[in-house]
């Protein structure tokens, strides 16, 4: 019979640098994974016999901790199926039904996908019109724009989206100021916190924010797992209906072990976090050693610790991709999700990236737990590819 | 630091009989895990790198292996993270937007609560009128009923939906008549699959169902998968937008693992679908050794092999379990996911089965990976339940 996994391991030496993309599983969580798999502590964590209660207990016990790393309350916390989840479920919150005399929604165009498919559907099909922020080439978006513009159609605006960080060049975006601004207009703000969670401190009460979400994919938990968290519960509509799950908030049995690879994950965070500086530290030497003609998209902008998307104009990203992983380094040539589109990405070209650079970038996105040596590797291998790669072109 | 899982194994020579809530890992599944988890082969299925080919190979195999067993093709079989959003999912795309001219949704009152929570909200929100079928003490579904108001109401109904099976009882509900009378008709039948899946034979091409779904964990795969079969993709529209995973119908890194113990577990299958003779023999040898005072619900009707909702008027579901429990035996009161209320349950209430009865249900469904021994150990442990809760009432 034919075997349903993967056929091959990969080296263990590989420098793992697709972090904003998805995260391997942590040694913490493999290793709790080989103690848990083999338990028989399965079943339904809602059902009223003691392995129920066992498992629900675990899961419970997961979602304390969670919470508390997180900053809210263990009840603002759900447990869905990934960050795409929580977006969808929070974008159907705010927007259905729709209120005919709010039709605008603001967004910024550089937004993950699954925000921007989400808000095309709402404007192809419910009739929303689409506002989106100009951005800059660094990648950042127009926050003046943004306040003129939410001024002067207060009345108009169902919704006010735009990322906590972007994803492709790591950039940190004004959020703080949105949320006081759209709070001031009585406007409601969505932040997709993605790519905060896990990457810089976060804490939800303090954030202000209404929704935060995130994916266990991204934090060195199991694929599948993630949650939603809301600042007031008792004003939200499920999106998956069930019986009675998560307070009535999410249906469908929960994912119960990938919700305790979560919070495994989450109670690692606060010691890596704390080695931010060094990362940026170890960024700036990485990025001084890439070759001259190289272009760092964004960086003279705080951005996400280990991320680093570069271009080297005229050259193709996906080379440079490929020859970075014959060295066992692997990176992306902009977001994993979009990445078989050998074009400059969406969010390049919002950015009025020119395809040259676009076409160029690679994304070297490193874990926090990523060490000084491993900067350096990708600097070198990142000169060895652009030798290598300018002698063909000169052909 | 707090270990974020459970806390404590339990025995091995438990008999669980939950398989309609939840299903423990196969072991085929545990053996998979034990090498898969500690593989290294985790990332982003959809980047370019070699690590997101090797995965995604992986994944594409499950699928193929999984939609040969389910009788559909690769591109029909979408993972979700279980049957419950893949209700969701269905519903929305059935319902929304609103056509104003088909108002009414017919329901059978007996289905999951996915379905009914569901429907309350497009009730409720959208102002849709619920029309449920009459149903019998038995549980089953009045088909002539059914087939009487459609006609009637053609024009005006937007939806029928009635479960191909009910997890409480295990009754096999008329779904392929309902099929035909809807198809002739041109009304949008919803099946809820999630029993049938897994329990009995099905083939997704051969049921003319436009949609079909379940749960990993109800399969013996890890909590948190699942699929959803669609007839026609090209007439779907995404629930969890994303950035084009799954064709472009699901949005959301993949929950790959999950998927790969879904085609685990689906190998399984045809072998353990061979053994309902036997089920149904040894449930038949079971429900005769019962005390004489049972009452068997829907025993005269076609029901799920392992399935025997069973109660003794006068005593307590709950005090049955217990006891059961006391001998490793793992059953619930009704529906896992409404166990906690300790009132005649939803769909029995539906059913018009009085309280004296209803409150003394317990739930007996065993996997078909059970033996006739673990039948007769239960008829045994349900006849010393009765003696000595027969014998604290007396007092």
């Amino acid at each position: 019979m034919e075997s349903a996994g993967p056929r091959k391991d990969v080296g263990n030496r590989m420098i793992y640098a697709d972090a904003n993309g998805s995260l391997p599983l942590l040694p913490e969580v493999v290793n709790y994974l080989s103690t848990r798999i083999p338990s028989s502590l399965y079943g339904n964590p809602n059902a009223i016999h003691s392995l129920g209660s066992k498992i629900k207990s675990g899961m419970e016990r997961s979602r304390r901790i969670a919470s508390e790393i997180l900053g809210s309350n263990s009840n603002q916390l759900i447990w869905t199926s990934g960050a795409s989840e929580g977006i969808s479920t929070v974008l159907q919150n705010i927007l259905l039904p729709k209120n005919e005399s709010r039709r605008i929604i603001v967004s910024s165009p550089i937004e993950h996908a699954a925000v921007m498919a989400s808000l095309n559907y709402y404007v192809k099909v419910w009739g929303y019109e689409l506002q989106l922020i100009p951005t800059s080439t660094d990648g950042i978006i127009d926050f003046n724009w943004l306040e003129n513009f939410s001024k002067e159609n207060a009345k108009q605006i169902a919704l006010v989206t735009c990322m906590g960080v972007n994803n492709e060049t790591g950039v940190l975006q004004p959020w703080e100021k949105i949320r006081d601004l759209t709070n001031q207009l009585g406007l409601t703000y969505f932040c997709d916190t993605t790519q905060i969670i896990g990457r810089v401190p976060f804490h939800f009460k303090e954030s202000g924010l209404k929704w935060a979400m995130a994916s266990g994919h991204k934090l060195g938990a199991l694929p599948g797992s993630g949650f939603l968290l809301v600042q007031d519960p008792t004003k939200f509509t499920p999106f998956i209906w069930g019986g009675g799950q998560e307070n009535g908030h999410r249906g469908g049995t929960q994912n119960y072990v990938g919700s305790e690879t979560l919070a495994i994950a989450l109670q690692t965070l606060p010691e890596k976090l704390k080695k931010i500086p060094d990362h940026l530290e170890w960024r700036k030497k990485m990025e001084a050693q890439y070759p001259k003609e190289a272009i760092v998209i964004g960086q003279k902008l705080d951005r996400l610790p280990g991320t680093s998307l570069v271009g080297i104009p005229g050259l193709h990203g996906q080379g440079i991709q490929i020859e970075l992983e014959s060295q066992d380094i692997f990176v992306t040539t902009s977001a994993a999700c979009s990445d078989n589109e050998p074009a400059t990405s969406k969010v390049l070209r919002a950015m009025q990236i020119d395809d040259v650079l676009g076409r160029s970038v690679v994304r070297v996105s490193l874990p926090l737990s990523s060490n000084e040596n491993e900067y350096m590797t990708i600097a070198k291998a990142m000169t060895a590819a652009h030798a290598k790669l300018n002698k063909i072109k000169a052909y």
